[in-house]
């Protein structure tokens, strides 16, 4: 017997069951800030000890999605990954406001035409596991079965973070001047940009095929996205000075390294191309879609995911301490961007 | 000459003209709490003065989006009033936390196929009014073209709402008794619940259909979501207490109200089904789609859309405060859910 509500295509049942599944890593996100089992209606995360020594708190919020990375996931029918993409992508991005960011919680949605049980549990673990990682509390979410909306396979993930900040410990520092050097850390893949010109690219070729550099075509494009949080967790204990800090997500290096500069009318960058290898699997997207240099630049990372911008004393201090960090370029006069 | 990255789907400048568009809506929502021009990468809230007079700073935080009332909205090519009811929707769960809370910001995330400019700009301009009216800050957003994600016409919407309590005015007040009365306030509409089961009902009925009792079907069905925080601060004006607060989305009366008495184990409601009138358009819903009374109380909020439980005493001062607010049931000591 079905009720009326399901034969309408909204399974009741399996949304509990991926509830119930997700439940325990989503707990183990959750430390006393959390007030677990109070309020119904909406999480609730005491700010209580992370106000102390914030002059001026400041909140700071973003919400995202991965882009058609989904599709991939859909395909290859493996969902963790992009639970970490997410979470990944929003923390990343959060990390570039400023020193001394306290993650705090991350919210998410995932929705489809038809709930399935293990594709919504192997997301939000995903997810669990990655605010674990950062120290975030999966602190809500929602899970929407939308018939008719979404293609018959396909999901939509989006996900919201909230983390604390000194409003005077906003990045870009004061000091930022020519001669500052960016230090470039590695991607671990296309991240969450660029993937709907790469099925383009790839839509007649098969997921499982594989090449010689990269593997198998599908895990080397499902790789997820990395956290700089060790990163720039480290680089603080070593007492490095950080200027701003860019993500490199859509628009590339070109669009996000002036992003960081965005208080410096007269300053902008000079990157040295060269300076990093391009990765196997950008070689073989430009190489197989004929996309010219500077797309390239503008739609991937191209093998750097993060962009730190130190002071050129710190140069050593930096590499030393993250080592697969490497210098790709300058702080200059100017206001276009400059290629080496 | 187009780009590649065009050629796969996305297209940047339809993206960009919706974002100009939509600015100044946005622009209206920001007072001196939002750093505008600071920080690329995310949004950036002041706390400062939110903080005053508060001992045990909370933030609430929920997401949420519409269900398929999305289907409606893209059929008619009608988007403005599904951004009050994702806003909305997110307020009203927000306000059943507890006393006093304030709304901070809200982020949104609107996907498609294909970016409409018009369809995104009237959404997002939505949110904005709505977010206005209830002085919340529209902080940041996401607009995501998903080639091959989602139905060709159809796109979804999401929103993430953050608010500030303290905790020790979190509901339910330890007061709560057997006695306390259930004020019901009218709903707008079914709000954002059930429309799946509508559009099964309706499914050979077009959307132009005129009927005697509630005009024509489309708009009917689409009428936004009501906010309830004008009578929320009209009660607090009126020196009403309110114990506890349920806003009645999906599982309707019989699952939203007990989940504002969960912190007491041996209390539940006994509500009268007969005080107050099933709106007309509930009344088609059940007549066409053959619904039994229950499913109906299960899926639809049939015509109260919060309930706000007050001691006996202050039923009067409520009724005069609240206009169309009525006396629907009261906290009774048991289980189970009573309906007479």
């Amino acid at each position: 017997m079905t009720s009326r509500y399901e034969q309408a295509g909204v399974s009741i049942d399996a949304g509990l069951k991926a509830v119930s599944l997700m439940k325990e890593a989503i707990n183990k996100t959750h430390d006393s800030n959390v007030l677990n089992g109070v309020g119904a209606f909406g999480g609730l995360f005491s700010l209580g000890d992370k106000l102390k020594n914030i002059t001026q708190p400041t909140l700071i919020a973003s919400t995202d999605g991965v882009g058609t990375k989904v599709i991939l996931a859909a395909a290859l029918n493996q969902y963790n990954t992009i639970g970490h993409d997410i979470v990944n992508h929003c923390l990343n991005d959060m990390l570039c406001a400023g020193e001394n960011i306290q993650p705090l919680f991350f919210l998410d949605y995932v929705a489809s035409s038809k709930l399935r049980p293990r594709m919504i549990a192997e997301t939000v673990t995903g997810m669990a596991e990655a605010c674990q990682a950062s120290g975030l509390a999966l602190l809500g979410g929602e899970t929407a079965e939308m018939p008719g909306v979404y293609q018959p396979t396909e999901f939509d993930v989006v996900g919201t973070i909230v983390g604390l900040i000194d409003q005077k410990a906003i990045y870009p520092r004061p000091t930022m001047q020519v001669g500052d050097l960016l230090l470039g850390l590695p991607s671990s893949g296309p991240h969450t940009n660029g993937y709907s010109l790469i099925r383009h690219i790839f839509r007649y070729t098969p997921l499982h095929a594989e090449y010689e550099e990269i593997g198998l075509l599908g895990e080397a494009l499902l790789a997820p996205h990395r956290a700089y949080l060790p990163e720039l967790t480290a680089l603080k204990s070593a007492g490095v000075v950080v200027q701003a800090i860019a993500h490199i997500t859509g628009g590339g290096l070109v669009e996000n390294v002036p992003r960081a500069l965005y208080d410096f009318d007269d300053l902008t960058v000079r990157i040295d191309r060269k300076s990093w290898p391009t990765p196997p699997l950008f070689e073989l997207i430009q190489h197989k879609g004929k996309v010219d240099n500077m797309e390239m630049l503008r739609v991937f990372n191209c093998g750097i995911g993060m962009v730190i911008i130190i002071p050129a004393n710190q140069a050593e201090l930096a590499l030393t301490t993250v080592d697969d960090g490497r210098i790709i370029g300058q702080v200059i006069q100017g206001k276009e961007i400059e290629w080496v």
